[in-house]
């Protein structure tokens, strides 16, 4: 068994999808770094890296909700990445369970999980 | 209900992931021009843009591998894209259902469908 070199590009980031585990449901995609990557596999908890802030970050770090790795995968290509998860509380910012809560049309399929105001207050 | 505008940023384009309608199983991450989410819209079946070949392209076009679009969600941010899809065949060049066939520690955890060679000759 021979470990995938991640092909983390020109900008140095790849994608992450992160689903649940257990349900299968698709909870975010963001971007991580090759320090993200191996924070995430050193620590066991979901880290990417923030295109806007210009940092690491640990998922859940301000709001709790974190997510537990349970396995990292990766494509053909070796440029994308698939976080298996167990998610506590909501992954999206808005208090749904997934940050795919909206269809284009409009319509909200979500499942509101927790209340944003109270826990980024 | 207000359809959402998606935001393409700078390149003009935003990752898709495709996951099975059914199952649930995350199949694979590619790219979408506004070209190419009019065209899914439009046909009902998966298209992307290719970064390398710099082209609108059918999922399955060669093939015959295609995508029939159930639903199309956005994220919380409106810059990524969810493809619920049913998948004809395999979604992965290499023969595998899904893209995400291997863990980064390399163990094969995916299931192969059809056979490359025969498809792709």
């Amino acid at each position: 068994m021979t470990e995938i070199a991640v092909d983390f590009g020109e900008d140095g980031l790849v994608p992450a999808v992160a689903q649940d585990a257990e349900t299968g449901e698709v909870l975010m995609l963001a971007y991580v770094s090759p320090e993200a990557l191996e924070q995430t596999r050193e620590t066991g908890l979901a880290h990417y890296y923030s295109r806007s802030r210009d940092e690491l970050w640990q998922k859940g770090g301000t709001s709790g909700h974190v997510q537990h790795v349970d396995e990292v995968r990766v494509d053909c290509d070796a440029d994308t990445l698939l976080y298996l998860v167990d998610q506590e509380g909501g992954a999206c910012h808005t208090g749904h369970r997934s940050c795919f809560y909206r269809t284009v049309e409009g319509e909200n399929v979500g499942e509101q999980v927790f209340d944003p105001e109270a826990v980024y207050e």
